[in-house]
């Protein structure tokens, strides 16, 4: 059986953009033939993820359903989700999918296990964070979470929507004052828990990379895995 | 109705991330929502599209019209190529699909007469120079084409592959010559007409941007006009 991993996307665009790419940079291939096949569903449309867990606004289950069925048509036999916020909705719609789904809230929990850190901080949407995807996942493995403020957690809500409205300088700018606080709050390393906040934090974590946990970077090494494993 | 680009991409799989990302860069959104949405198939068996024309050797027409038709089935309601070589194939993929394509080829040519260059360079894959699919829309215009020695074709070739396969100093250095060569043969601008050239000379295009017209960038602009009229 031939594999194809699909990306559900879009949410946003350059965080889809970032998860093809590092499928492109992980995979050692002399020629096009030896890259793993990607199928990318990139549609925005999604009702906004926080704004229906926080707000009760519009629900993004079935825009998710319908482009996740998409993928299948298409051939997918695997599906990835380019949004940690998404992943509220991960076992409904893992229920509703014919194909396996390889979730990055695991995928990032599984990092920090295995780099053995203690207590570590959380940069990720107000919904991710109210919801705690990640908190109940990393307490279960007896690692503290480290927050931002109240005021600090709306500054970092603020520079994800600032990055998606293209207002880069003012985006990185807010969020790196918030990933230096949670270091000097005592956390080892910072979970980049929204696929916005590598592409935010770029140049950071080049200068001090193992200050970093990249969700994107850990969903598409477990899909690499996957896909080697079939 | 609903309309969404599907790229048929895979050829390589950098080159179609490059076109997704000028999918980004030229949309001004202010949320993910104001973004195009895009289907995106980068699945890499293709067959080598030079491989073919030039050596007769497997034919990627059936993987082509396979996924065309599963973007199709997706969702797409219209498909373009991101690869110049593939448009050898153009018109009988055209003919066999249910949805608009858009051509490459056609948007860059396009692009060399709304500038008015009267004497154009062309970096290619081999089997684009072979096939006449530039030269000929261009002599149409009366817009003549300078191309690069045998021996130089050779190495834009070489370029190319490296490329695909990681080696990039090596690639770039190898391509850096060949467009010098084209621009001393009195070429007023050089088309990218291989979707890795854009990606090769990319440190050359930041600097003296007004010597290239990138076949990608020409694509994508058309492609996004096409959806904005819908």
């Amino acid at each position: 059986m031939k594999h194809i991993i699909g990306i559900l996307g879009g949410m946003g665009p350059a965080a889809t953009a970032d998860m093809f790419q590092k499928f492109i940079q992980l995979i050692p291939a002399s020629c096009d033939q030896n890259h793993i096949p990607l199928l990318i569903s990139s549609i925005p449309d999604i009702p906004d993820r926080s704004a229906c867990i926080l707000n009760h606004q519009q629900d993004p289950e079935q825009h998710l359903l319908t482009y996740l069925h998409n993928l299948e048509k298409a051939g997918a036999t695997c599906i990835v989700i380019a949004c940690n916020t998404a992943h509220f909705w991960f076992d409904r719609l893992q229920a509703k999918s014919n194909v396996k789904m390889l979730s990055m809230i695991d995928s990032t929990v599984n990092c920090a296990v295995k780099m053995g850190v203690k207590k570590i901080g959380l940069l990720a949407t107000n919904a991710t964070v109210a919801t705690k995807l990640y908190q109940n996942a990393l307490e279960k493995q007896g690692i503290d979470v480290v927050l931002p403020t109240t005021e600090g957690q709306d500054q970092v809500m603020e520079s994800i929507y600032l990055y998606k409205a293209g207002k880069i300088e003012q985006s990185v700018s807010l969020m790196e004052i918030e990933q230096q606080a949670l270091l000097e709050q005592g956390a080892e390393c910072i979970i980049l828990g929204c696929t916005e906040v590598p592409l935010i934090l770029s140049e950071a974590m080049k200068k001090q990379p193992h200050f970093y946990i990249d969700s994107t970077l850990e969903l598409v090494k477990t899909a690499i895995d996957w896909y080697y494993q079939q």
